[in-house]
C-alpha cells in the first residue's frame, strides 16, 4: 500500500494517470546516463557512439513492443509534443491532398488546442462525438471522412472518464471510406494496460508518454508508419532522421523505453489486480447516494473510475481528500486550476452541474486494497458534509 | 584532469561545447524529483503543490540571473525548442504587422531550419553576413531592419568558432530603426560564461539549454519579456501560463536551474582559468604548419577552440584522436555524420577545403594544462601522419 508516513500523515496516490512516479528499475537504467555516459550520440568518437548505441538500443526495444521498425519511431520531449508533431506535422505536409482533419471532442487538449492552432491556419476539422459513455460515434466517423481528409485522431483511452475506443474498428471505417487517410491515436493512458501492436491496430501515428508510465517527465515518443508525409515538428539539427531536432535526451529515452517494457511485460497480471481494485472502487462510490458513474462500465481503462457526486464541487472534494491525504483529481490535471467544467464529462451530454462534480480516481502499481478500503471509508462522510453545505440543499432543506 | 581509465584507456574529454556530463550538485538537487516527490505540478493536492512549489523556486531563481520577473521565463523540452519557440511563436503572433525576419549566417540550425520552415509559410527572412572572424556586419544589420521586421536573432556566442556578438549594440542598432522590432539571443553556448542581465543585453527572447552548462539533456528555457507577442509552440494543457503545453519537467527544470546558478556563480574566476588554457592550446595548435585559427582571436568563448588543418579531413583527425582518447568535433555535433562542410566556417569566407579541415576543441571544468599538455603531445604527429597520406600531398610530393 502507499502509505507514506510524512509528518504523521498517510498518504494514498490515486492519481496515478496525472502522472506517476519512476519505478525503481526505470531509476537504475538511467543512473549512468548523465553522469559518466554523457556523449552526444551525434558525436563521432566513442563516448558519442556508446550513447548512440544506448538510444539504438532503447529504440529497438520499444519498436519489438509495436512490432515495427525502429526507423519509425521518433523521440520527443512529452506526450504533447508527441501529438502537436502528428497533428500539425501531417497537415502541413499534406496540405497538396486537403486542409481536412477530424478529431474526437474528447481527445486531449494536447490535440484539441493543436487542432484549434491548425484551424486559424486555413484548415478546417470535424470534431466527432461519442455517445454516453464516451464511445465514438462511428457512423459520425463515416460520414465525416472526405477526399481530402489528411487525419483523424482518436484517443485510445481517455484520461478522464477511462473509455477505451475500438481502434481497429476505426481504422477499417476510415481505410474503406479513404485509405490516404491516417489515423493518428494518443495513447498516453493506454500505453500502460493494451497490445500496442500498430500493425493490429490499424494505425499511421502513435502517441505514448513516459510520465503516465512510471517513465521519465520530459519524454515521449511518435510512432510514424513508414512512407507517411510527415514534417518535422522541431527543426534544427539532424537528429532522430531529421524528424526531430535537439540533442537527444539519452537517459531520458533509455527511462521511457525501460518503462514501456515494464508495464507491458506486467499488463496481463496487473490489469486483472486492477481492474478487481477498480470495480471494487465503483462499487462502493456508487452506494453513495446521488452518485453516476462516467464513462463505459466495461470499456474503460483497468485503473480508472470516474464518478459525479451530484450537489458538490468536484474542488471541494479534492481538498477534503488531500486533507486525510488521498490525491485523486477532477478533470484532467492538465486543466486543473482552471474553472471551466470538463470537456469529456460535458461531451457525454451531461449538464453543467455533473461536470462540476466529477472525481477521478486513477490506480498504480503501488495501490492495494487496502487503499480502497481508506477511500471508501473516509469519503462518503465528506460527501455528506459537503451536501450538508452545499447551496442546492440550503435552498431545497428538505430535499 | 578528466583522464579516465577504462579498458587502459585515457578519455580526454575536450567537446564540451557538444554537451556536458550532469556535474554532481545537479545530480543531488534533481535525486528526489522523481522517486519521491513526482507529484504533477497542476494538481491540486500536497504533493502537487510541493512540485509546483520547487518548479517556481527553480523558475525564481533563474529570473534572478537574468534580472527579469518570474513569469518572464516558459521552460521548454530543449535549446532547439526554445529557438524554435522564440522565430515560429513571435512570426506567427505578429504576422498582421510583417512577415519579415532577420538572423546571422551563422546561427545554429535550431535557428536556421526554423526560419527555412518560416519561408515555406509566407515569410521573408534576410541572413546577415559577418566578417572574417564571424562578427556579425553590424552596417548590413541597420540597412536590413524595416518596417515589417519581426525579429533579429543573432547567437550571443557562435558554438562552432567561440565568436562573441556585441549583442547590445546590436540591441541599439536594432531598437533605434525600429522600436518594435524584437531582438532574440541563443545563448546556449554562452549562459556558461557570461552575464545573462537581460535589460543589459537589451532582448526580448532569449534561449538558454540545460545540456551545455553541467545541466541535463532534454531542458531549455525561454526568456520572453513582458508584452512580446508570441504563439505558444506546442499546444495543449495550460502550463507555463499557456505557453508551453506538456506536463513540466520537474526534475529537469530544477536540474537546469541548479546548473544555471552554479556556472554563474564560479564563471569570473572559471573564465580565467579556461582562458589560460584555451590560450596554450591555440598557441601549441598555431605551431603546427599551415594551421589557421577560426572566430575572432580576443571575442570568443573562453573555452573554445577551433583551427583549420590545411590539407586534412577533420573526421580523420577526429577519429586517430579518438584512438588516444581524445574527445573532439569538427563542426558542431548537430552536423557531424553529414557529409555537408560547416556552415559557419564557410561564412567566414573561407573555401571549402578549410570548412572539411576544422577541428574544435572546447574545454570544460574538468579539463587542465596537464589536458592542453597532453592533446599538443599527440595531435602534432596525428596531422603528419594525415598529411603523409594526403591526396594534395601525393599529388605535390614536393610541398
Amino acid at each position: 500500500m502507499m502509505k507514506i508516513m510524512s509528518k504523521n500523515k498517510k498518504i494514498v496516490y490515486l492519481d496515478h494517470a496525472a502522472t506517476t512516479y519512476l519505478r525503481p528499475e526505470v531509476i537504475k537504467a538511467m543512473a549512468s546516463f548523465g553522469s559518466d555516459n554523457y556523449g552526444n550520440p551525434s558525436s563521432l568518437y566513442s563516448k558519442g557512439r556508446e550513447a548512440k548505441k544506448a538510444l539504438e538500443t532503447a529504440r529497438s526495444k520499444v519498436a519489438a513492443i509495436l512490432g515495427c521498425q525502429p526507423e519509425e519511431i521518433i523521440f520527443e520531449g512529452s506526450g504533447t509534443e508527441s501529438d502537436n508533431h502528428a497533428l500539425i506535422g501531417t497537415a502541413y505536409a499534406n496540405r497538396g491532398r486537403g486542409n481536412h482533419l477530424i478529431a474526437t471532442v474528447i481527445e486531449h487538449h494536447a490535440v484539441l488546442h493543436a487542432c484549434e492552432f491548425l484551424e486559424t491556419q486555413g484548415f478546417e476539422v470535424t470534431y466527432l462525438p461519442v455517445d454516453k459513455d464516451g464511445i465514438v460515434k462511428l457512423e459520425e466517423l463515416e460520414k465525416s471522412i472526405r477526399q481530402e481528409t489528411i487525419l483523424v485522431s482518436v484517443v485510445f483511452a481517455n484520461n478522464e472518464i477511462g473509455t477505451v475506443q475500438p481502434i481497429r474498428e476505426i481504422s477499417q471505417i476510415i481505410k474503406k471510406k479513404n485509405p490516404k487517410t491516417y489515423l493518428h491515436t494518443d495513447a498516453c493512458q493506454a500505453a500502460g494496460f493494451y497490445e500496442l501492436k500498430v500493425d493490429e491496430l490499424g494505425v499511421d501515428l502513435m502517441t505514448i508518454n513516459g510520465s503516465k508510465i512510471y517513465g521519465p517527465k520530459g519524454t515521449g515518443l511518435l510512432y510514424v508508419k513508414k512512407g507517411t508525409m510527415i514534417y518535422p515538428f522541431i527543426h534544427g539539427g539532424g537528429q532522430e532522421q531529421g524528424r526531430r531536432a535537439g540533442t537527444e535526451n539519452v537517459a531520458g529515452i533509455i527511462g521511457l523505453a525501460t518503462a514501456l517494457e515494464l508495464v507491458q511485460k506486467e499488463k496481463a497480471k496487473e490489469n486483472q489486480r486492477l481492474i478487481k481494485l477498480r470495480d471494487k472502487l465503483i462499487t462502493g462510490l456508487l452506494k453513495i447516494p446521488k452518485t453516476v458513474l462516467n464513462g463505459h462500465p466495461t470499456q474503460r481503462l483497468p485503473n480508472n473510475v470516474n464518478v459525479t457526486v451530484l450537489d458538490i464541487e468536484g474542488e471541494a472534494m479534492l481538498l477534503h481528500l488531500d486533507e486525510a491525504g488521498i490525491c485523486a483529481s477532477t478533470g484532467s490535471a492538465c486543466s486543473s486550476g482552471t474553472l471551466e467544467p470538463s470537456h469529456v464529462i460535458m461531451a457525454l451530454g451531461h449538464p453543467y452541474e455533473m461536470a462540476h462534480g466529477s472525481m477521478r480516481f486513477s490506480l498504480g502499481h503501488v495501490n492495494t486494497e487496502e487503499d480502497i478500503d481508506y477511500l471508501l471509508e473516509v469519503f462518503p462522510p465528506i460527501v455528506e458534509k459537503l451536501r450538508a453545505m452545499s447551496p442546492v440543499n440550503l435552498k431545497n432543506p428538505k430535499s
